[in-house]
């Protein structure tokens, strides 16, 4: 079965000026692997991989390994050069990374044939699946369906990590509408997943094969039912649940939802209080405040 | 007088895959420092800091002081973590730079008092001017007029380097009243200068003290001329120059101002034809024929 399905659960990587903090990652890892989630994102945009140095991405997998009991990881090989990517690829593979993430990261914003220069390079090196990121939010590349289509057909492609905000409609039949459109534009061993929690509703009711959660690194569970209700046809339960986390939604598209879900893990005593690179800093008091309320719908 | 005046000229740093090419680089630094510019951009966005590690930033400085005849040299000091802006600074002031431009370099777009945190610390542990650079097609970053306000009071902030696109408009008058307002609102050691080249002529005509050019990179001495027909009020002749490279500027609309110069210096014979770090590539065939039309007007 494919390594894109289900809830995969993307951590934290929590780390201070001084160093990474291995002891709350691998933490961190074993209440996921605990909690029998499909698979993991290690050091995804929420693992901070953008931050990290290729030896320090090289050490975080390995604990990651140490600590998954045999869940598969996903890890992201996203940098600015391609052959940065490549050494990133080989690194990966060789840690035990089941399967690799690519964004077409940049400064300078890159056209449609450099991104598919890119994939094209990167495929024909690697011998895991390969999972195309979507993530205009911190690339500013915008993925046409045509480009996903040819990317789409290349070997080792697997999966496409749709962002949930703009690709996927709030509206449900929308979102169904458009993610059957691109289903119907890729192979079917292509998997579809959405990765922007705040629409997990539109985008596992309306066909995703997976959900690339960052609520789902810290409340699996929970997360693992809601992916369960849309697996079972329960998809009016599965839209109610999302919206019972209308507060935390709020929170995630003001603050960004790698800041929220640093200051939460804090706060659940997962982590010190300082886990992020500076200069991203967690949330100002009274958003923190407003979080704090929200733990109760939590689990 | 400050450093932030006059042609500061941005320049390549011609690599491929394998390495640095050291020689053409400090080729093109002598060609600057013949002609005599205020200043020199080295590792800018046009010199692709962004695509190398500290290591590398450190060296190509070290060439460029070599070889600058003593003109002064500015360098971008931008990565995503603050730390690391630390350590660049550190070098870029041992080895010899005479100025710092700090862009809020982000892979997780930055939010206002993270940016304040950042140009506050890095202002206290540096003893050379900086230049804010205002840059938000590679940051995404957008720069409110009160953050620029504030961050203008900082120890050490020297100058602003403006976007041209969407910050000075293409009217004159519309950018004249733009800078003005700017100018209202910070101290008047900082300079104010313009960095998009297609915005030239409503910038400098507009009041700008310093222009942040590419293409001064490559043809200085024309550069020189426009910048010498601002100051000596000759703005009509600055507007007719600038219209007549309107075929170039369509270009660096279209392709991004790095791309067309890098194929420039590539076609002028002073780099190879790789000079750009992978997945960025040259011009493609049609676009370099059109770019190769235009060489008659520049000098």
């Amino acid at each position: 079965m494919s390594i894109f399905t289900g809830l995969s659960s993307f951590v934290l990587t929590p780390m201070n000026e001084q160093r990474i903090d291995e002891s709350s990652f691998s933490k961190l890892i074993q209440r996921l692997a605990n909690a029998k989630v499909d698979s993991m994102g290690v050091m995804g945009s929420t693992g901070n991989y953008a931050y990290l140095s290729r030896e320090e991405r090289k050490r975080v997998l390995e604990l990651a390994v140490d600590a998954a009991d045999g869940v598969p990881l996903i890890t992201s090989i996203g940098a600015v050069r391609t052959r940065q990517v490549l050494e990133l690829a080989e690194d990966a593979q060789k840690v035990g990374a089941k399967a690799l993430l690519l964004a077409p990261v940049s400064y300078q914003k890159l056209r449609e044939e450099e991104v598919w220069a890119l994939y094209k390079t990167v495929c024909a090196n690697i011998s895991v699946p390969l999972c195309i990121y979507d993530t205009p939010s911190t690339t500013q590349f915008v993925f046409s369906d045509e480009l996903h289509t040819r990317l789409a057909q290349l070997p080792n492609v697997a999966a496409i990590k749709l962002p949930g905000v703009p690709s996927i409609p709030a509206d449900e039949r929308l979102a169904t509408e458009r993610i059957a459109r691109l289903r119907q534009l890729i192979p079917d061993h292509v998997a579809i997943g959405i990765s922007h929690d705040i629409r997990v509703a539109p985008g596992l009711n309306g066909g995703c094969d997976v959900w690339f959660s960052v609520l789902g690194g810290l409340f699996p569970r929970m997360c693992q039912d809601m992916v369960e209700m849309a697996r079972s046809g329960q998809h009016e339960q599965l839209t109610a649940a999302s919206e019972t986390l209308a507060p935390l939604w709020s929170l995630f598209e003001q603050y960004g939802d790698l800041r929220v879900t640093a200051t939460l893990a804090s706060m659940l005593g997962l982590t010190a209080v300082d886990n992020l690179p500076l200069p991203l800093r967690p949330l100002d008091a009274p958003a923190a405040a407003q979080l704090e309320a929200i733990i109760p719908l939590l689990y």
